[in-house]
């Protein structure tokens, strides 16, 4: 088992391993006497490992209680987040009680919410179970759920006690969700380790999963323990994401969110190439990778349809609108695009 | 006008004073540059001073949206909730913007959880109009929004950036709702400030109605820096609330929270006394106190009434009941009473 430790106000580790969720008993008794655990899971989840994770607790001495809601993000919304707070009011969860959050981003984002808010903030674990979550969502305290009107309006920053990736999950996972996570651990990577980058393009990622899982965890818990509250530096972490949302929301969400992301980040790679902050090896040694491993590295979109929607989203500030930019494998930048030159900045990265 | 500072750990000041409404925005702009300022009020509030907040606020720099919901308990949920987190987002108010939270304690409890959690969480400012909301909800940071199945259970503690009470709004207060807030703040003179008490007891709190806030805020201010997250001391301040809660849900809420409170803290206060810790002269003065204030000091609900609703009370700790008892006018103690005492310790407050 591997464990990286999260520096932020409230300091917690992750740990990463094979056959964790057997083990969720012992993993939870790290940061929490015995007491009332609510385990938050979807229904996809729950018949796979809901049991199994039940009884670890139970045997630890947890007195659990469970529920799931329906799989998918169109259920990250107010009805499900309603449905955990009354579950949890009506099994009279109290303030020293805990929350555990089994399943992928949707489940750790809304149990995560739900945590935060419950009788105004009671602590939680997450157990992601898809490899999305494990290198990305499930650490840095990142809860919310979506409103009709846009992604993520409803949340707060609330860190979880103790994340508990069990990459046997892993095993279950399909074929696509799995991509979904790989190409975030590009991204991490592209950000600041080329040595992961390495691993990622020259091996089977499932032959190394728990280093990979970990590398990716140690980098974001470095740029979280720098900026637990997103004001600066963690904005590094949308390398791929201000091009990729666009992509997602012009798709109708056919393309998926990491789809979305390894396109964002070649066309990023593209624009620093163009703007001479990098070499045209960067670019093309990105979309190789990102091909080698089944992802997608362009969209049949055209710069003013993505600089539209690019312009609506939340990350823009003023007349301007931050990109992150790759300088080389392992080293990026943030650059302020003029909002009068997105389309031409875009173009330089849709076209090949 | 008077200053009250909150220490904690992002400090606020309370403004009170008379007129300062027509001051909203110099106030706002002691904690503000310029940006846009979303007001979040119900519509009672918004027809009496709704155009006038927004004017000064206008007249500061600010750029001001402004909405309204329907006005009581009832609609601290989340329909208004959503309802407000979509107007939000519909103008397009981003992180470095601030809400304005202009109403009494639904308002400020309802608009204070919006901020706390749009976009995880933007600045407020509360401007309460009631007394209840000046001398209690304002101030501490508590916001959240009731489920069916309970109140508060949805919250987080978020702390304003400015407290603005302007004492003319009470001006248009109807009786009932300004008794509420004298029956907390007769608590507050219980708890630590016989002064605080004596004012109420000998004069129309009317005419010292600014001192009366401001000593009021000065209490609450310190039991908040010295627990901010209500874990220990801040429980103080349920002092006639276990028992007056109890009375509010028997009367289902036909008895305001104020009146129950009176009544809670009269009962307390006998209790006290009975287990000698008090002399029998604190339960007679505080009952001829609220008595002339206009506030009632029994309910016609028996001891075993009262126990069973208590014990489904959150604050319930295993296998006791923590009460506040006070030990004479400005001084009380926390006592935590066995579950299986309970009916028989209050009868003692039940009887006179």
């Amino acid at each position: 088992m591997k464990t990286v430790h999260v520096q932020t106000e409230k300091a917690y580790d992750v740990l990463i391993g094979s056959g964790l969720m057997e083990q969720a008993g012992e993993c939870l008794s790290r940061v929490a006497a015995p007491c009332r655990a609510a385990i938050i899971t979807d229904d996809t989840v729950d018949a796979l490992f809901g049991e199994k994770v039940q009884l670890s607790l139970q045997n630890a001495g947890f007195s659990v209680c469970r529920m799931h809601f329906e799989q998918g993000e169109k259920n990250k919304n107010l009805q499900t987040y309603a449905q955990i707070m009354t579950f949890l009011a009506e099994r009279e969860i109290t303030r020293s009680d805990i929350i555990v959050a089994l399943g992928g981003g949707v489940v750790g984002d809304t149990a995560g919410f739900a945590a935060a808010t419950y009788l105004r903030g009671i602590r939680f674990i997450q157990m992601p179970t898809t490899l999305l979550a494990m290198v990305d969502s499930s650490v840095g305290g990142k809860t919310a759920i979506d409103l009709d009107c846009g992604k993520n309006l409803c949340g707060a920053f609330w860190q979880p006690s103790l994340v508990v990736c069990d990459t046997d999950a892993l095993h279950t996972l399909p074929e696509k969700i799995y991509k979904d996570g790989l190409a975030e651990s590009f991204k991490h990577g592209v950000l600041r380790d080329e040595k992961l980058f390495e691993l990622l393009e020259n091996t089977d990622a499932r032959m190394n999963i728990n280093e990979i899982v970990a590398r990716n965890v140690q980098i974001k818990a470095e740029y979280v323990a720098q900026d637990e509250h997103d004001t600066g530096l963690r904005q590094q972490l949308n390398l791929g994401h201000t091009l990729g949302h666009a992509l997602e929301k012009l798709s109708n969400y056919a393309i998926t969110h990491g789809q979305a992301v390894a396109i964002g980040m070649v066309y990023a790679a593209r624009i620093a190439q163009k703007l001479q902050l990098c070499d045209a090896a960067v670019p093309e040694r990105i979309a190789a990778a990102l091909r080698s491993a089944g992802l997608p590295t362009q969209a049949a979109f055209s710069a003013q349809e993505i600089a539209r929607v690019a312009l609506g989203d939340k990350k823009r500030r003023g007349n301007t609108l931050r990109m992150v930019l790759p300088e080389e494998i392992g080293r990026c930048r943030m650059q302020d695009v003029p909002v009068d030159a997105l389309q031409e900045v875009i173009a330089l990265g849709v076209e090949a």
